[in-house]
């Protein structure tokens, strides 16, 4: 296995999940400004190569957590190589223009995962928001429209650069959005939506930051269709991933929250009656690092290898 | 001046405030448990004695930040001793069947205020809340359905009893939605936000607790009503707040952030277009002890006695 | 396995160390008053069940991780049902007036832990500041007296009951010592340096409360003898912990931060040479749950009954 | 006024202490990255000009926050430029090579501040750790050797600039030491210390990085003199500090907390005997941005101009 773009906080949770799973091993870890650089990952030491250093033929599988923009042309690079890839950047998601490509919700995606040659990992936003959305929308309970999904991430998500946004005096001790109407995450949240409603659903997608470093909690106001229950949406919930290994109803009335899920591949979700009639709130937390991008990337390498589909993902949540 | 309940994170910051104005003095602060203590508070050593203790009738006016449904009864009392009183409890406001009692969003109700013997504080989040519905719902620009609350809150608004639930280990580096459909605060916004629309205003009220001791981060999301513009409702803001002291509308397309405010009465809102159409994005950030408590306490008691409404309340906010 | 005591964070622990271990099982957790409440641990659901009504004797070995003053009884009990016992409270540890005890710093006391019949787990600020202290002292590198061990905790440390002093606003954004020059640790880390040094060994330590859940740096300050070097020093401790799984002595001029050990039940230790001639300072972190609690607990049951000592510890640090 | 280097934490402070200020006014803030942009500082727009388009001869006094090495050019070209100047930078202080230049501990300084048209501002730590260690080495109560100071930092300390170390996922839920036997503020901590003991002294001085925004804990272990107790101790520096109005010595036993002082111009110190016979520990807070920068830079234009010594400088500090 190898990792291009391994120095940034994805990167780096690939290359541990890499040396902790039985079997496989780490052909090479890229980080052009750290060429040359030992850093202890995993319990093991690290050397980083140059990305144009890196033997991407001896990699039967590649991990891209390349910068958005810079991934894409190195995706095609390792592909040619004769690589299997899963690209944790945005450039090859839904919405960017390269449809036909396997969007790695694993849940949901499973037959076109296992044998494709490529998959484009899901955004930590959209995981959240699609995991519990996709099944509701597909079963035709919650309306397409009037969809509000109030998300709010952690720090990692923003990632490892020296950014000033990101430095704790600027983040501790408060919160408030940002990209507000135009974060890029919408369109892939809504092709995805989109699909499976069967029928154009519009989103509005407000990301906050606040003050932890990983860990994602979208609060999603729906409104029903006749019919439909808050009931009715945890029975369909229930049955969608009753038996998902990280994806998990939470018994009726508890309020999903991140520290469920820190450090882990898990995504915790529940439905709550709204007192206004006709609404419902869905609840879902997910740690960004981890089913956000780098533990449902090794899901999806997982799935691609015909390897049991928790390998390396045991962890469960840290907490305190 | 008295406080009665002073120990807690509003009681103690009335007495600094009080401690902090020209010319008024602490005449007593109460606190059962800790009656006989000395603690510093302000600059200045405070000793606390039981509530039926303090001589209430040494105070022209008095707040009484007791814990809701303790209030009421010395609310009672200490109008009895002919004093003035800013109720800081959910006791008196709107919703509690205690109509009639000004509420003391002090911009929007300073006539009622200014004569009062008797004014029901607001709660932290209804102020964070009314001050930007209230003016739109009024102008009739925005609809009174459909209006999401999505609320973010420091741990202080929990209060400083001794409670697993806000433990540092349990708090940090985490956030959970909580009271989800049934906030107690909903009766509260939804009174005052249908007295300002003239028509029932149902609203979905939904907080959240998050790493930090003091703020709240509103963020509301509405629909238009038919001819209004995120711009028209920018002009609307503006119009309204635009001699106020402590409410600022940003500058256009700047988000409110908690930490704008830390520390001051201040609250500063925007308004965003949302990328849906016939939608808007409103957002507010009080300091949930300031504005959302004892600074606009504070504020109402320099309506009531005829001193300038800034005076002990000029604190920039705190940043870093 | 059981554990009494499985409500605080210690014990939550404990229970999911043990559901991760292969080939063991949880016979019971007790909780006096969670008692027939269930709660998700280390991804099952575990129910507590009174520390009276716990079938003591259906475990081969048992944990308590009672508060200290009542954990002793229940050893004793535990004992009387044929338990083998490790006692995480500081009951049975040295300097109690319970000489004879094996002290369970795993790594120095592996002959006699692994025929006890009982093992008194060591304090978490005990074990950040044996480790590095004891092998020195046994060297006679360092002087047994002018020891100074500045010790920063998290806030874990204090457990799980709600108590003011832990609340998250009275955490967040702060610092201070506490149970200065009286700490209860003293007698437990001097009992063991002196035993080391074969000498009375008298030390400062102090210990700071800060903003974190997990984690503990011991700065500690000390003389050389001598001929005594920082390098020698460093020499003497890479000798003493090469093949350990849980000690790892940093590169040369790394600085051990609590974010290396996270999660795990490493200790990750340096010594650095003084500006001042003579002087040498030692610095070791730990997770003050792990290795200062459970995850030694852990690994001295795993030395009792013969299981491979990482059993079930096998978990990096999570980071960030 | 002016300010150079106005946008890191301690000129945007200066920038709002002058406006705070009575009588005094803003005549520029520089900061040349940011040109041209406006901010909102204390309450005001502030719009910087590059340092060279400043116009220095319309400020009687200048404060330079420039960045260490870069500072020293312009207080000369500030000078003459006919202003008076206080340089909060290293480039002037005592151990620079820059001797006779006043050293602005202002309670410990202020007949030569008073009159001086240059005052070289003092570092976070160095006066966090003399302004209790240098009226007990002038009392000669305790030795000038064996000083052991152990600070700990909040993260403003390191700047506005992007640097990884400081980003939130960093450095929350962590500490680490840094600078470990090397930190450049160790010379001007010595030299300060000597002149007070009237022989060199030499202090081990180990600074440490922790999660909060804004304080420096100093925690100092001494060994005292020949009959010296750490009562006498206090009651030196009770003697000392007792009409100062931002320095207070707390009452017996009660440990110094960065939280009593966040946000003021306050050190809280106190002294507490150690359990090791001739030993005491000393310990004080500041709020390295106010006391420790900018706070105690406006003291000393206080002192420096005539007005009284606290104008500006009255908030107490923010609690929670």
């Amino acid at each position: 296995m190898g990792v291009l773009g391994a120095s940034g906080y994805a990167g780096r949770e690939l290359c541990a999940f890499i040396q902790s799973h039985p079997g496989l091993s780490l052909a090479f870890a890229t980080a052009n400004e750290q060429r040359g650089t030992t850093t202890r990952i995993g319990g093991k030491d690290v050397t980083f190569v140059a990305t144009e250093d890196a033997k991407l033929n001896s990699a039967e599988l590649i991990f891209s957590s390349l910068p958005h923009g810079a991934s894409k042309q190195w995706v095609n690079t390792a592909q040619n190589s004769g690589a299997r890839v899963v690209d944790l950047s945005s450039d090859l998601r839904p919405g960017n223009g390269c449809e036909g490509i396997p969007y790695g919700l694993t849940e949901l995606a499973r037959p076109a995962i296992k044998s494709a040659r490529l998959v484009a990992n899901p955004g930590c936003y959209p995981t959240s928001a699609a995991l519990p959305l996709i099944p509701l929308l597909a079963s035709g309970e919650i309306q397409g429209a009037d969809i509000i999904i109030d998300a709010k991430s952690g720090v990692s998500g923003a990632g490892r650069d020296a950014k000033q946004g990101s430095l704790y005096a600027e983040v501790s001790e408060g919160i408030h959005a940002y990209g507000i109407a135009g974060h890029r995450h919408v369109a892939e949240i809504e092709q995805e939506l989109s699909a499976a409603a069967k029928k154009p659903v519009v989103v509005n997608f407000t990301p906050h930051l606040m003050p932890m470093s990983r860990g994602i909690l979208s609060s999603i106001y729906v409104k029903l269709n006749n019919g439909a229950t808050a009931e009715g949406l945890r029975d369909t919930l229930a049955a969608k991933y009753k038996d998902e290994p990280f994806v998990r109803l939470l018994p009726n009335g508890q309020a999903p929250a991140t520290r469920h899920v820190r450090g882990s591949n898990h995504c915790v979700m529940n439905v709550f009656a709204d007192r206004v009639p006709g609404r419902a709130i869905l609840m879902s937390a997910i740690d960004n690092l981890v089913k956000g991008a780098s533990g449902q990337a090794v899901q999806n390498m997982n799935v691609m290898c015909g390897i049991a589909e928790t390998t390396a993902l045991e962890q469960e949540p840290l907490f305190p």
